[in-house]
């Protein structure tokens, strides 16, 4: 006999946690919708070439490999097999990976259906990825992004739609405590500049990453012993304090920024993102110190969190001017955000923002007989050819068996069908959550239900 | 640079076939929904240990596996490395794999799961599976099961459920055409009783399997070659022959039938099933000489197809008695469906089912320059708030080439604002599937949408 189990980071999804988890994917579809984004599915498995290198060389080890079909050690590396070397031996054995993200297929994507997409080009994809990560609280080894993006326009517009979108999910899942952080690679470029530090912009943005977790005086130290100046600190101390987004801040930034291409640029932008929206109830905030992958992203960053919960992000999210280079078509910008999903579930959870009627209405007929049994399944047919879920109790068991399954599994009605109802053509109907019952005659059921 | 590629057998779905494909499944799902079967949602990856052995030897070789990550050679069996015997090495190379149907990961999830389902369980699954199968026509590495299954019961209730799921689900589809075939496994039984060849039970099915292939001619060769004897064969012919599903045809079918218990029990099912089921309007043929992997069915055995299609089965199904014994959870019996959502959607395509309407209405906001543009984000924001999908054209290029846009992007609707509209507080809209135009007012706007 086999144990039943699964590899560790991966997870089954019940009844009741799919009802939530498309609460979650139903309310992101239907805003992503509203803003003309359109879905798009890519298969799990790529060529491992169209993966590799794409996400560092940690990333390329957490890459889950899948191993060629039929006789794979006749090609193989034998230099690799002999000594030993798995590493080295993988191209020979293997030429397919499972997807990482969403966005080095999705570029993938674009570049080879170029000519029958339309630019700008909305779409979005919901679906699980793959990382061979090391399983821990809150980090799965199947986890679910629901990106949106438009590739195509450099138009700022988009921007401002992806900060109306956060306000739109965040408020439908009630999770009303959200802030939305905003960053300009270009201002982070200036700021370098303005602290003589530009020649030291990856250790710059490395170091103001980890902000969070060792807060300003460990980052202090990391700098200086990178070699910035002690009395340059102060100065970016002050720049990466996170403020209002708004008119005033920005001015201010801009006094303090020196004169550089990237500053024209990256504050003109972050006005002209600000002008499109209407940031009204929007809960946003201009944060400096946010870098994200910066290899990556050339224009406006994004991060979300919610405040109150023991997550950090939930969704991120940039401008990138060079996206599908790397697959032969050049110069197409785009901008796009991911969620987590898991991420969004473990916090709603976490704050008990589930609704217990997220499941389906349905309606389970009992019966003492088999009589009664066929009598139901008339019924229920009538039911369902109205729209309305129902099961008959499939077997003849105790009525009270028949009701604690019907607890168990999340009926919010019960009719009861005995020789007294089908001769008086009626049911006897409980409601489970409040324990009312009522004999109704059959005609009225449907009406009774809604 | 490198090539944008896909892995054979593998696809993309554009936002077109998506909007096709979840027409189906939306069908498929809110058909199963209505009988009380509730989603659940297993991992891609499955231990190895898990899949081996459940599908064959020739399924073993078609799983993806999935090589261990880090130093995968370390623990490398040396033996199988030092013959270059591929197939040996697989088992400490590699721990997990792909599924390969949703049948066995279920199994998996029920015995896992045991203490929290209430069982009868009605779930249902619609995930894509993976198959190391040689692409060709119709056939796929990755493609997408729609299963459906009752766990726990060995109520007939159940099969007359699914005969109905079957009729609701094509026709709802506009597969009108569709055939739904039954068999039981124990009257198949009672066949080889019958004409005395109970001892080469596996030869019969094997030969009628091939039925649709190599003929009633084939068929017989191949029995007598493996003993039948040739008196026999006239009436294995008349009992194969596909018939209607009523009483009639089962009392028939009784009568020519030798006494024994698989006969009775056979018979008895398919009465109680033909009790149990309203088949007014249903296409439900019964068919003895179906087989569909009996090493699995017990019981009643489904399959069906669409007639005027290039495609065979598009679903098959039945019952069993004992899967999730492998898992060391004995005696639940279970029954269930699978459809093919791949082979649904080429069949569809073939006869030309999909309306083009499918995808959902949206509108564009056209403009003249930037300050048109900024009106048309206000007008876009109040449609949004009103659950109207409107995205606005975030360059500021020349009108027609806006309009080409709309058309290429499938947006049914266009509003053009120009500052006469602006002064007018009203938009130029167009319909362009009727290529109606008129002015209306702002205010009235979304009523016209209407």
């Amino acid at each position: 006999m086999q144990k039943a189990s699964l590899p560790k980071g991966t997870r089954d999804f019940s009844p009741q946690v799919m009802a939530r988890r498309n609460f979650i994917v139903d309310t992101i579809k239907s805003v992503y919708t509203l803003y003309g984004f359109e879905p798009i599915e890519t298969p799990a498995m790529e060529n491992l070439s169209t993966l590799t290198g794409k996400y560092g060389q940690e990333g390329d080890t957490l890459l889950f490999k899948i191993l060629n079909s039929g006789d794979y050690l006749k090609k193989a590396d034998q230099d690799a097999l002999n000594t030993k070397d798995s590493n080295r031996l993988i191209s020979s054995i293997s030429d397919k990976g499972l997807r990482y993200d969403l966005t080095v297929p999705f570029a993938r994507y674009v570049v080879q259906n170029q000519t029958e997409i339309s630019f700008p080009f909305r779409r979005y994809q919901i679906q699980p990825v793959w990382r061979a990560d090391r399983p821990q609280k809150g980090r799965y080894r199947e986890f679910w992004q629901c990106d949106a993006d438009v590739i195509g326009t450099i138009s700022l517009i988009c921007e401002a739609d992806f900060i109306d979108i956060y306000h739109k999910v965040f408020t439908t899942l009630g999770l009303t405590n959200y802030q939305v952080r905003i960053n300009h690679r270009k201002v982070l470029e200036a700021i370098a500049k303005t602290i003589r530090f530009e020649s030291s912009f990856t250790d710059l943005t490395i170091a103001i990453d980890k902000l969070d977790k060792i807060g300003w005086d460990g980052v202090s130290k990391e700098l200086i012993s990178k070699g910035l100046d002690a009395s340059n600190i102060a100065k970016l101390k002050t720049l990466l304090t996170v403020q209002p987004f708004n008119e005033s801040t920005i001015n201010q930034i801009e006094s303090q920024l020196i004169d550089c291409p990237e500053k024209t640029t990256g504050i003109q932008e972050l006005r002209q993102v600000l002008a499109y929206s209407n940031l009204q109830n929007i809960h946003i905030a201009l944060d400096l110190s946010l870098a994200r992958g910066l290899d990556y992203y050339t224009g406006c960053i994004f991060e979300a969190n919610i405040e109150d919960s023991p997550i950090g992000s939930v969704s991120g999210g940039g401008r990138y001017d060079d996206l599908t280079g790397i697959f032969g078509l050049k110069d197409v910008s785009g901008v796009g955000i991911s969620f987590g999903l898991d991420r969004l579930y473990d916090i709603m959870l976490h704050l008990d923002l589930f609704k217990e009627s997220i499941q389906q209405t349905k309606l389970l007929f009992c019966h003492f007989d088999s009589k009664g049994q066929s009598h139901c399944l008339t019924l229920a047919n009538a039911l369902r050819n109205s729209g309305l879920t129902s099961v008959v109790y499939p077997d003849n068991k105790k009525i009270n068996k028949q009701f604690d399954y019907a607890n168990k599994s999340g009926f919010k009605w019960v009719a009861v069908v005995g020789d007294n109802e089908i001769s008086n053509h009626t049911v006897q109907l409980k409601n489970m959550e409040t324990g009312k019952q009522e004999e109704v005659s059959q005609d009225s059921l449907i009406e009774a239900l809604s």
